[in-house]
């Protein structure tokens, strides 16, 4: 391991330099005159995975192609399937931006570039570490899949497909997603905890058109009225929840969690600082750690109804709308509170109003059972590399992939996050430090050492 | 009176001839390109009122100039204070109109032309009754006080003010408004109470941006949640509006009135057909003409927050805003609605929200007494013209010329629509019954008669 470790040392400027030969391609998955560098960054991955020791290929997509490569040393050894991708966000706006997208460049030990971080520096850790265990040992400790998609930044459209298709090639005893941050400057850390989400829209219909308010109001059902009952009567004034059975599956923290978020570094001052707010509010009796990462949420994301330009207009609207998501903790099942939110919605309507409830696809929350063997190998990986344990966070977000994984796959992943939350992703002068990019390629060479043990112990 | 009929029956063709003239210019206050025939407009009226008999003058704003013109009799008689407007809605779309919308013409029985209702068409009745009680018997039953404005489009801006700097020359017993509807085909009416109005809109601020709502959502105020509560808690789902105090001045209506309304032709299959809706919805024990007429309503005209186009987005919104309403029966008061509004809503803001509230110009509702000698006095004109006794009807809208005079002169206004609520006001092919306009000339006619009896008898 040593050699590896030293191997990797030798050659991080070269890692840099081939780092940003794939930041020079502009693959921008949502903007279609990139096509053909998409198809380049595709044929740049598979290269890279080939000069790693993996065997390669382009699966092609009804979107962007997909790249995969994996190298199986012995039936006997844990199977780790990599994910990550190599499309990026759309660059604009184009004059916030210090130096061109895609062009990176090295300022304040950091490398700016559209992707830098999100997601191709971070994939390029695993490629860097892989290559150079193979060079050093002629060999890899654990077996490798590695899965690496351009559909990320659009909704990943055809990736379950694609799982649904190669279930018993992509088998695997875990997965590893590198596509996080760390908790803070210098707090290297595991997200064991993910929120799910599902989304919906409701629709009302009164009147076939708008109608004057002082001819007809107080005798028909006003859309926007009734749209502001149903969406109003979600959550109460203390930040809980009302749909029926909403917290029946919801598994509480434990103890030992609870000490855990409560022993990190949190300002809430600052918190309120950054988001421009003046003060916290959510359920009682859970901390803002707790609510962000831990606690189920009804969120309005948007209203419309009738008039909405300057000054009054009189008038009963003959339509209203909302669109609500809500975020699930592990355990909570998507179809159940979906079911359970259009129940108590159309319940409430009132007469004379067409009811409609359009539902979006989502995913389930995730948690990974913080005294797993896998976290403790990625634990030991992390410390290794960068000279501290990492913390044990959860995050209120959702990554589709890992609920993919686990439904379609059955297995649970670790997200083992280089980058920062400051690191401007999906930003003008997204960044990557190179610091991180270093140590993460070592974390992760500890990574294949460490995981590999596990089956073995 | 014999004579003056007979005289008013021997000149409608003439008496349409001249409406024409007036309907051909192209008053429409709300265009700017229309100003000189608004000039020219106030130029025909002025000499209308001169060729009726009335001493007049055109009155300079800072809009669209007031046409006012009065002939006192004798100080002992009753003074009739009558307004009108001689400007017109827009016509656009001009595509859906039969025929041009300023060259009058006359198909079934009807004048097409934008205007024709609404209220030259209206206000012509007047200036012709009068002309012809001056012709014939060189004087009139009352003492009159004509005023006609330019800007009831648009708002009647200047008014106020006028009526502020005039109290004292347009002293009156009573007023007189021909701008509403009779109840039905051969149904005329009087309408003897009106709902006011009181206009505010809320808006709540909330984080600097919008923010995703996996990683915020459940630790701040959501604006868009909140706006729901509040807007969602104005009205219970019985109809009843919850602002504390609301009902505490309402004058509930006298068995009579009820029994009145409920005499009244109404088709409540009709009316839903004709607004699109399913079905009624509004307070308990009250029918739909009672709901519209006589019971106060909180309607929200419009609410807006967040993401609103195609699809899901998972933002906890910055901002929300909503347009609310009150229509108010005689007796409550503007100021105290809206301060109890205002309370009402801010006290359920949650923290970290900003509250601000915006109150618009609103008015009182407006009543006057079914027995008063003027109501009567105007019944025997109308039926001595129409050939049967008019019901006795209140509108839901709010007019606030008659809230102006109550305010301002302090005088009651007589409600004496000829037209129909089928004439297509504000709309393409706006028209009015040829025989309403000679009907309505009669009525006027009579009308100075009766009141000329009132404070004689």
């Amino acid at each position: 391991m040593d050699q590896v470790i030293s191997s990797l040392k030798a050659s991080q400027s070269q890692a840099l330099d081939e780092l940003f030969e794939f930041l020079r391609i502009p693959s921008v998955s949502a903007d279609s005159q990139f096509k053909p560098a998409m198809q380049q960054c595709a044929d740049f991955v598979l290269k890279a995975m080939q000069a790693a020791g993996l065997t390669a290929e382009i699966i092609t997509t009804k979107g962007h192609p997909i790249v995969y490569g994996e190298r199986i040393e012995d039936a006997s050894l844990p199977t780790v399937l990599i994910y990550g991708h190599y499309d990026v966000q759309p660059p604009d706006p184009l004059d916030l931006w210090t130096t061109p997208p895609f062009e990176p460049q090295i300022r304040d030990g950091k490398v700016f570039a559209r992707g830098a971080t999100d997601d191709k520096g971070q994939v390029f850790t695993h490629l860097k570490s892989l290559q150079a265990c193979i060079d050093v040992n002629g060999k890899l400790p654990v077996n490798v899949k590695f899965l690496i998609e351009g559909e990320e930044e659009v909704g990943s459209d055809n990736l379950d497909k694609f799982l649904e298709q190669s279930k018993d090639r992509l088998k695997a005893d875990i997965a590893v997603i590198s596509d996080t941050s760390q908790y803070g400057d210098g707090i290297p850390a595991i997200t064991y905890g993910l929120r799910g989400i599902v989304a919906a829209e409701v629709r009302l219909t009164g009147p076939s058109k708008d109608l004057h308010s002082g001819v007809y109001g107080g005798s028909i059902a006003n859309p926007a009225n009734a749209i502001a009952a149903l969406c109003g009567s979600l959550v109460d004034a203390t930040g809980r929840v009302q749909i029926p059975g909403f917290y029946d599956d919801v598994a509480e923290l434990t103890e030992a969690e609870k000490q855990q978020f409560e022993a990190l570094p949190f300002s809430e001052s600052e918190f309120l600082n950054e988001i421009g707010s003046g003060a916290v509010f959510g359920e009682d009796g859970y901390s803002t750690l707790e609510r962000r990462w831990t606690r189920p949420t009804c969120d309005i994301n948007g209203i419309v109804s009738g008039y909405t330009g300057e000054g009054p207009k009189t008038i009963v609207p003959s339509k209203a709308s909302a669109k609500i998501t809500c975020r699930m903790v592990p355990n909570q099942n998507p179809e159940k509170i979906l079911d359970s939110l259009e129940t108590f919605l159309r319940d409430q309507c009132p007469a004379g109003l067409k009811f409609e409830f359009l539902r979006f696809h989502g995913c389930e929350g995730f948690v990974l059972d913080p005294t797993s063997p896998w976290i403790s190998a990625a634990s030991e990986a992390v410390e290794a590399a960068f000279g501290k344990s990492p913390v044990f966070i959860r995050e209120g977000g959702s990554i589709p992939v890992v609920s993919s994984f686990q439904q379609i796959l059955g297995i649970d992943t670790l997200l083992l996050g280089w980058g920062r939350n400051t690191d401007n992703l999906h930003s003008p002068d997204e960044h990557f430090h190179v610091e991180d990019f270093h140590n993460g390629t070592l974390a992760s060479a500890y990574l294949w050492e460490k995981l590999g043990a596990v089956k073995a112990s």
